[in-house]
């Protein structure tokens, strides 16, 4: 009996976060990982079908929502079928046998070493050097084969090139999340779905995010997110990337959808999808 | 009659666009403009009195808000006494006598090709070259002085480092505006303003979002804006930057804001002023 390869996509390196999420939402599946070099890249891929399914990071709980990803998955019409939360957790990757006393030089993206500046203030001996992303400085350490370079980046990118992790859990900020969003050309509808995205435009009219709001509160309807983003050519009028819990096949969710029409200029769903209830997810 | 000489902090070099917005802000006032590196420089300088003011990129009409500046601002407790919006309009800039079929070599940012992307097209023989900013690609042409180079900057740059403009407007989307807000280290207020910024936590349960709204609408009061923000180390919770239209002795706008504590954790209000209604501003 064959199994299935499905071909799916990410941004950045093998060994970088988007890849360990791809790798643990899709675990147990044959999986044929394509990486790209830029966002918008991935979500043409699954549009023109180069791969099923997109993994573009959309949220990280430090820094916010990933605006970019926002406006291509809206400008190219892609569907969202799932998403996945990664803790993001840097280590000090080195070569196999070195000690941490061996370090003196290591690499990094430079929002790793910001994220684990604690760390280096307490070992001023290893000097930081600026590189393309954490994925890419453990790529390079592995390379270079010398015993005091090092790497910042997740444990993912030791198992990837072969390096020891020397420390782990590095980061200053310990409750670090990036969520991402598995992207597809085609609506997919589990029944274990409970979490549904929208897009709705508002009509431009003082009140109208409140009353768009009203149709939520008044079926009980929970909203986990909303994002406001600008509708490019018309200054000052907003369109909402939100978040709902539920099933389509919910008649609370059902009457509130009916009800958007009237305060919405454009409303679409997104998708409905099962959200992520992992170890790693919201507390 | 001695004038006071306002020293106001503003982030890239001089012709930049937020130069342009600290001059169109204070004209007719005598001010020292000083610039930094980055943002947080603007913010840190504002706090410790080495200016008075600082102006600062809050959001953009096609890319969004700016939120690096809206963490800042809140970080360090700052206020909002202004706001400023400037049309992003994009020139070829050459030397004085140059014209334009004698220009072979283009200076900008990515950004500001990406935004002229038409004009080029029309003109192929100009090849384009990635510079740090745009205004420091106007004063890279002014020093070079070779006739076949030229830089896409703001006009305000050609005025700055005295070079000409060969074409004018040639963005893409003429529709494009930035909106700056000027912060100060103490509250001020004054009559004739008429648009609040709130910062508001919110509590962790359902609706709550839609009850804060609510205290808006119950009592006529206009949101412009809305913007959702991480709270760092607090996965997944978010506080929302608020604009909505009043002066803080209106009694809607005191009515609505003895109510908002019932349903948030924290509420602050980060500013009452003048709103820009120039012919830039909102339509």
């Amino acid at each position: 009996m064959t199994q299935e390869i499905i071909p799916v996509g990410y941004q950045g390196v093998p060994g970088a976060y988007s890849h360990l999420a791809l790798q643990q939402y899709f675990e147990g599946k044959l999986v044929r990982a394509q990486n790209f070099m830029i966002f918008e890249d991935v979500v043409a891929a699954v549009m023109d079908g180069t791969v099923r399914y997109g993994v573009l990071p959309i949220e990280n709980s430090s820094t916010g929502g990933i605006t970019e990803v926002y406006d291509h998955v809206r400008r190219y019409g892609a569907f969202i079928v799932g998403e996945k939360i990664v803790k993001v957790e840097h280590c000090l990757l080195g070569l196999p046998g070195a000690k941490m006393e061996d370090i003196t030089e290591v690499y990094s993206h430079p929002q790793g070493f910001s994220q684990c500046r604690d760390f280096f203030k307490k070992h001023p001996a290893m000097r930081q050097f600026n590189y393309y992303n954490t994925a890419k400085a453990a790529e390079m350490v592995a390379e270079k084969k010398e015993l005091h370079k090092a790497a910042v980046a997740g444990a993912q990118a030791a198992e990837q090139y072969g390096l020891a992790i020397l420390a782990r859990g590095i980061n200053t900020n310990q409750s670090n999340y990036t969520r991402f969003i598995i992207i597809s050309r085609q609506q997919e509808l589990a029944p274990d779905a409970d979490k549904i995205t929208l897009i709705v435009s508002l009509k431009h009219q003082p009140g109208s995010l409140y009353r768009v709001l009203s149709h939520f509160a008044r079926y009980q309807i929970n909203m986990t997110n909303i994002e406001s983003r600008p509708i490019p050519g018309q200054p000052w009028e907003y369109y909402f990337h939100i978040d709902i819990t539920g099933h389509l096949t919910d008649e609370p969710v059902q009457k509130a959808l009916v009800d958007l029409p009237e305060d919405t200029t454009e409303c679409k769903i997104l998708g409905n999808y099962r959200a992520d209830h992992g170890k790693e997810a919201r507390s």
